[in-house]
């Protein structure tokens, strides 16, 4: 399978994304950080999934500083970042509750800060971080004409967003909307049950999926829906000759025909290669079925 | 903000109606109501919201004999009525159980009533009262039609109806439906969590809000969620240094970019004049989302 | 009524179709079967509803041998199968699980199967049995122009689709799908719950029934709602002066507006001629609703 997938004529990115919402946590150095981005390069990888409040409003920073010692790596990868969310923390001592903000000055604001912090002159992708439900979509439509037109932002999605309200939002725009970034992995199954898949298929909008792994939790199964998938996907590695469940999870992702971008959120990088090597996973109808039945718990009807 | 809102080229309501549900139960003399009525048009309301079976079919015609003390008004109003619920009271002793009914017949003939009852010759806005599981889209096309060639109705809608329901029906007309009136209010969300708004959003069409004021529950609030209400409403109200919670809760419908337009039910017109006053409150983004918050209980995801 | 419904311009349905789900329970000699098949069609039934999986692959072959013994009468009738589940039943040892499968291959397999075991040269309508979680509408649109291109099927339809999937793989064909099969009768209101008649209406594509009857239990009701439902048909039935409640849930049917078809399952010749006879019947819209009230439990809102 090849890890490169066109999702407008304009905007191609890595089948796996490099996510980046725990890079606080990670505690490297810039020159660490450095080294990984250059080897996750190596391994294909070339999309990098931010959000301007990742690490309380840091990570991109931390990114920005590592990219600023090799400059040049910029124009071998796309950066996505997010906007709309305005935590209720010390970053914002104003505010006394969480909001969204998709007013007009707030979406170029935050894209302009996120090209401060990431040390660049453009994103590649521009995500609206969730539906909301104060939203002008004619305003939003303004914001994103602005960051098209100055070639700060070059194309433009939405993430956690249903069919009717990506629906509503790409009938005030004259661009589409490239993609919509949701939740998928073999322990939630939400965009199947809400017609998403089917509405992206609809549009040939290819999905990017956050929480691939289903939050780690299936390595130690608690759960008897964790059990039952555990035991499912080890059987399937084992019949596969795969080394761990990790790969089978992308594996079922990357098989569907969709084409769903797994985002995998790791720091070593042999997770992250078990998710560039799921591309040559090759899993049969059935046990792709097989996971989807022990996700659910109940045969097909 | 502006006290008039263009649906179409042809109709533009105020954005404040007065609806008259309980008409009946005020026991206004003809002379009061006209008193009212002239007291309403000099607040700017120009709107006047009916239903053929307000009052168990009663309360058209009290209007209407208003009216008729001062005809030169009517040129001054838009008159809204719906049909299509046929209750079970005295007035059908012929029906067993409450129906719905959309058939040629009886909704030329109810058009018809409500302009006899009301005493003009003209409906600005006649909607649809209910979906109803016995539709024929197609027939209710030729009823609209006729209606709309005599004159007898100038512009249709419905009310309560989902984003399919509606769309269903607009693709059998040659005119565009002009509204949906729906039950929205800082107690009830529901439009928020069908997809209804970013539906009507996407086609730029102004909802209509029917019990705007929660049923005056949050007054004396009892349940949990009346009192988060109730709490965060008298805390704004004060930020925003109005006198009453009511005035919150229509700006709160106000300040949503939808366009919606709130029906205010009372005979008392001081109570009116607090929904006329909320278009001039400017209640911040947070405000906004603290209400919605205290509603849901629950913080944004 | 007339028993004869437009679905395109290629394709006529029988108002009332025979449906085959049972046949290899009937226990018909292929000389039985002939006979039934005759007396079917004098009754103006030319719709025969069959699928590729229906007594574990065998019922179509059934009938298949009936035919052979008079085939002039396949040019009197339409034929209907379906294709997509794939059961784990002796059938297929290979399998664990029961799966669906809408690969180009498998499409085109099953079709030809079709019309090997129904012995003709021709399906009038092929259906996809169930929506799939594992879906690609343009893999499907491939394999529905290979089947049409060589005349080996004429029209094509789906089964247990919601709006949503319906839309999504009418999106990526040339051809309108014809109808989507689902489970309607007085006792399962989904598609009326589902916001899937009011698709069906927009479009104007007309719906199968099957479970027209509610599996039977109505005859012997044990639930609450059954004894609500048997107790308002046979009121129903008295006043429409009808012998038995089953054709007042045909008529029920029959009466709604979107051209229901419903798919007799029953091998009694005087059954399948009182779904027939339920075409003169004349309902009354009030024991329409009477009905569906009786249905849900509660009078309308």
């Amino acid at each position: 399978m090849e890890n490169k997938l066109a999702l407008n004529d304009n905007l191609s990115l890595s089948r796996i994304i490099h996510g980046y919402w725990r890079l606080r946590d990670w505690n490297l150095s810039d020159q660490e950080l450095l080294k990984l981005i250059e080897q996750v390069l190596e391994l294909g990888i070339t999309s990098f999934d931010h959000a301007d409040i990742y690490g309380n409003y840091t990570c991109e920073a931390y990114f920005g500083r590592a990219l600023a010692l090799k400059p040049s790596l910029r124009d071998q990868m796309e950066l996505i970042s997010k906007c709309g969310i305005r935590l209720n923390t010390d970053a914002n001592p104003e505010l006394d509750v969480k909001i969204y903000d998709y007013s007009f000055n707030y979406i170029v604001q935050q894209a302009e800060a996120s090209l401060k912090h990431l040390g660049t002159d453009r994103l590649d992708l521009l995500l609206l971080h969730r539906p909301a439900p104060f939203f002008n979509p004619e305003e939003v439509a303004k914001a994103f004409d602005k960051l098209k037109q100055s070639g700060k932002v070059l194309n433009f999605g939405v993430s956690n967003f249903t069919p009717m309200q990506f629906d509503s939002l790409q009938s005030h725009l004259d661009m589409p909307l490239a993609t919509n970034q949701v939740e998928i992995s073999v322990s939630c199954l939400e965009h199947f049950e809400n017609e998403n898949m089917e509405f992206l298929q609809k549009h040939n909008i290819k999905p990017m999926a956050w929480s691939p792994l289903a939050g780690g939790g299936l390595f130690k199964p608690q759960s008897d829906k964790e059990h039952r998938l555990h035991s499912v996907l080890k059987e399937i590695a084992a019949a596969l000759n795969v080394e761990s469940i990790d790969q089978v999870m992308y594996a079922w992702l990357l098989k569907h025909p969709a084409g769903i971008m797994p985002i995998v959120g790791s720091q070593h990088i042999n997770r992250i290669k078990s998710a560039v090597d799921a591309l040559e996973v090759e899993m049969s109808l059935e046990q792709w079925y097989k996971i989807y039945i022990a996700s659910k718990g109940d045969e097909l009807p």
